[in-house]
């Protein structure tokens, strides 16, 4: 295969522990099928704060920008927690989505069965839950107009919610394409009994359904949905919102299978770029002790097999030996019963490589 | 005691029924505690657009006004769901919030014991679980400007999320005066990472907080916030937030209790008024067919004797005989394990008189 580019911008804490796992998973993969990757590291988040004065500094995004695809560690800690807005990872975080046109985040949050035990839900009730949020990215409340002004009762602050029928269409029409690769479900939240821009949501979605009437569509209030994660979240399949309710739901989703070190996501735009990432934070509590889960962010790498290259062979054999190494009863410290009996990052690593 | 007056609004679906109930045990404490009320009844929701061609009649929001505490049962039903904006049931919902001034939302999960099962959650998890939620009701995003504009990628829907430092202020103290009266715990829940609404709630907290110094007080971010509900709910005492965040986290609490059809809630404003309903929807699938679970509504009554009232002794009987009923294994279908062996509505209400 020609060499695929990837910039790697491993971030803060965990990040580039759990990423050079992800790599040497990659580079197995190279042997095995013939793959090639250039690999190019760029400064981002805290790190970055610290090196070069932002959060996303020109060069890493002409890197990403250059790239086929990205990996991403993990960014931010509470050392640049109280700084101005410029100079905090989140708004890196932010700004990489906007300027690659990452409008769409998709987090599986599937239930391995061997962790099951994890979660704070009964077994029962997980049983089957293998569901996908796929969550707007670049719009909504996240990037429009916030400000301060006087107002009749002292000082206010504004933030604004907006959505074209643009933005909506192209998101909606994503998630019902994913919809038609799996159980054909689609769940569309909004709050359109309060929301205008919710109303304009649910009439696009309106509006695209009869495209895909092999989909099964429901609207779902965020309320409800809130509530119905926790009461059925085996009947879901494919979830589609906007951006703040995405945030709050896929944390909800992800929490759910009780097992965060093990869960991947993508963002991803037009076209085939995308950025992959484990869905858990720095945890800068357990930085550089060797002893973080990478399985989430080597998962990450077989998302992006699947959806950016096209390689579903080599992200099936590393999905699998991530079963196969778990099913022989390896654990990292966060998924272990017994914490004494566990094994550390670069173990975990290449443990699945051994698997491969 | 001197009468006091009531407002019924018993709304649509199932409410005429769980508000009997309610209305049944009040009753029955003036017999008991000597007290006095009188009660009044007027058309909200479905029921008013019908018959008034409006969800608020004037009429009913006048008697409101005029009443000591309005007693809610459930509004809103599939019949209205397509009408236009202005003649929805949750417009009414909102008008009266907004035309009462009832700026707080207070909504407490506890676990009954002999519950625990109803939940999807371990039982182990949820030991020792008894949070409230206090939401903001009359600001934000709810409340904001909402509008249709043409913009430069066509249509587009706006909705604007607004808060002023007197709002914030006086939930926020309201907030830290229930955490003063209970386990001293308050976790205040934004997106100060995102928002600017959320940065100004974040400061007045701030400032607030010296004057509890005996409440420790964290800062919540609201998707941290999703996931830790579900990891570790017990740890809550009481969550203040804003109003959109407070109704996808407050509907996701109720829901790790298991048993909705439990839960009461208070809308309160400046001063000891207030509005009290179940927290369960109108349930039209059930309407009529006298199944409906009568204990949130009759808990409400507790909540307002409590809240309004500060008649403590009646508002204890009617917890104690709630527990009780439940403790001798009453149950309606909602909660049964074996519906065959379940109580109605009516039913339901007179074992709880009859243990008062
Ligand atoms: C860090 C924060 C800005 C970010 C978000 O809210 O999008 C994070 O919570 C996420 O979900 O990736
Ligand atoms: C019906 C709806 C407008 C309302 C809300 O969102 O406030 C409801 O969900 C609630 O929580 O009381």
């Amino acid at each position: 295969a020609d060499t695929k580019k990837i910039a790697v911008i491993a971030g803060d804490g965990i990040g580039p522990e759990v990423v050079a796992e992800a790599i040497k998973v990659m580079k197995k993969t190279e042997e095995l099928y013939g793959l090639s990757f250039e690999f190019e590291h760029g400064l981002f988040g805290g790190i970055a704060i610290d090196e070069k004065g932002t959060p996303l500094p020109q060069e890493t995004l002409d890197m990403c920008k250059a790239a086929d695809a990205v990996l991403l560690g993990a960014v931010g800690g509470p050392k640049w927690d109280n700084n101005p807005k410029e100079l905090r990872p989140e708004t890196g975080l932010l700004g990489i989505r906007k300027a690659l046109g990452l409008f769409s985040n998709i987090r599986p949050a599937k239930i391995f069965d061997c962790l099951k035990d994890a979660s704070t839900l009964k077994p029962e009730v997980l049983e089957g839950t293998d569901l996908i949020v796929v969550r707007e990215l670049t719009g909504g409340i996240y990037f429009g107009d916030k400000f301060r002004r006087e107002g009749a009762n002292g000082e206010e602050a504004v933030d604004t919610c907006v959505y074209n029928v643009h933005e909506v269409e192209r998101i909606v029409r994503q998630a019902f394409e994913i919809a038609r690769t799996r159980r054909k479900k689609l769940a569309s939240v909004d709050k359109a009994n309060v929301l205008e821009t919710s109303r304009l949501w649910r009439e696009v979605v309106g509006r695209i359904a009869p495209e895909y009437p092999d989909v099964e569509l429901e609207h779902v209030l965020v309320d409800n949905c809130a509530m119905q994660l926790l009461r059925r979240p085996a009947s879901f399949d494919v979830i589609v919102t906007e951006n703040m309710f995405g945030d709050i739901l896929s944390d909800e989703a992800a929490m759910l299978t009780g097992s965060i070190g093990m869960l991947s996501s993508a963002s991803l735009g037009e076209g085939a770029f995308g950025l992959y990432e484990p869905v858990h934070g720095s945890a800068p509590d357990i930085a550089g002790q060797g002893i973080a889960n990478p399985i989430a962010t080597i998962l990450s790498v077989a998302l992006m097999y699947r959806l950016t290259f096209g390689y579903h062979e080599a992200a099936q054999s590393i999905e699998d030996a991530v079963a196969s190494v778990l099913d022989a009863g390896h654990r990292t410290a966060d998924i272990a019963t017994d914490r004494s009996k566990s094994v550390g990052t670069q173990q975990m690593g290449d443990l699945i490589v051994a698997a491969m």
